[in-house]
């Protein structure tokens, strides 16, 4: 059975999450209707990276799959997003990889980009794709404030209830705020993340942005390993699975 | 009657450009719908700096309007997006403006961006918001070719049929064709363009930058001044309205 590692983007407004429900869209689901048609109607099992929320876009999740039968790897991109489409999900590439490559498993990085768009009027051009906060942020004090995450800590405060991880212990390598215009971008990235720990920080971050609380508070809540002191969670409109790494060679 | 001056955002997508048309959805009714309801009911005409075609967006569109009676200007915008969601049209700021003052024919420069996605996937994120081009293009060629435009010059074979303008003289400040990974930026300003011509002239582009034609291309069909002599128009999708530009103290 020769594998198969996609790199997709995708409008997550649609969809329930990335992950297959029943009688509800997901985008694994889309992917492997269209997988199962290359396949001669036999179903496919389509792993991705990361399982996004309800909600959530991807600019470059990473999937693997095996199909029955050898394909060319140069033609899978095009024969997959020709059953796709309509949907807003695109296979930007696709390759032959190694029996073993687990997109889940085997992945080192993930990145992530968080969009607000700071400003009173609501999103004409942008609705769905980023949050929008009608009060002044303060990004360099956000930016100040998220440095205390960086590092290797117990992120319990910024862990939704649902989360399934074996332990809240996580090392976040990177996380900066800049702001151009009204457009604001939170990136950040770490070997893995928790359930809805990106949104659950951002919406912490905006708390310090808008002068409610002061940027101290990140590092102190964190401190406190107590999910009741997080901030409210942002909505998931803004937030953009940006990329998987691997190490070399896979 | 005090005058207000409003800058506009718009997803020209769902509508038939910004002109008013029986029977078709317009940004221009839009707005004009908002604005009579803030005015107890009475006709408002909304005067746009630019005549957006169907599906051609805005990032700041600029225009003018009078109400009856006093309005506080700092209000206004939040009033008119009241009224005017759910439509993808946001007032970004309204400013009180001189009784004499006239979006349209007061603007020294219009600032326009073709948004080119460069790859064979279909846009996911960016459906209907870019023109995706499956076959690769030179960026550095179309912008070599560009530049035999910037000038003075009769824009007749970039103008199309329906074109209302009494003279095809037109004088085009600048046109820069840049790209980072997949995305090309064509950026171009002029103190006022002729209809269709952003789109005349890059789907003309694009057949140098695919090889079709060499860059000097260009400049032959602009001096031989013959519509039928213009590339493929490109389509509305990729089009922006960025800003206007007035005289100090407009």
């Amino acid at each position: 059975m020769p594998r198969f590692r996609l790199t997709i983007e995708y409008d997550g407004g649609p969809y329930s999450g990335w992950q297959r429900q029943a009688n509800h869209p997901s985008v694994q689901g889309a992917l492997e209707a269209a997988a199962a048609a290359l396949n001669g109607g036999v179903p496919v099992d389509v792993t991705g990276a990361g399982r996004t929320d309800a909600g959530v876009h991807a600019l470059g999740q990473v999937a693997h799959l095996d199909l029955a039968k050898p394909f060319p790897a140069g033609k899978l991109a095009d024969a997959m997003n020709a059953h796709l489409r309509p949907h807003p999900i695109a296979v930007l590439s696709a390759e032959a990889a190694a029996d073993d490559f687990h997109a889940r498993f085997d992945a080192t990085t993930r990145s992530y980009l968080y969009r607000i768009v700071n400003r009173r009027a609501h999103l004409a051009l942008d609705a769905g794709k980023a949050w929008r906060v009608p009060v002044r942020l303060d990004h360099e004090a956000m930016h100040a404030a998220a440095q205390a995450l960086v590092g290797r800590h117990d992120f319990t405060t910024f862990r939704d209830a649902q989360c399934q991880a074996d332990s809240p212990v996580k090392s976040l390598d990177r996380i900066d705020v800049s702001r151009i215009g009204a457009d604001i971008e939170i990136r950040t990235s770490a070997r893995s993340f928790l359930h809805r720990q990106v949104r659950s920080i951002v919406g912490s971050l905006v708390e310090v942005g808008r002068g409610r609380e002061r940027p101290r508070w990140i590092g102190e809540i964190l401190a406190a390993a107590d999910r009741t002191q997080c901030g409210p969670v942002a909505p998931p409109d803004g937030l953009y699975l940006v990329s998987v790494g691997y190490p070399p060679g896979r």
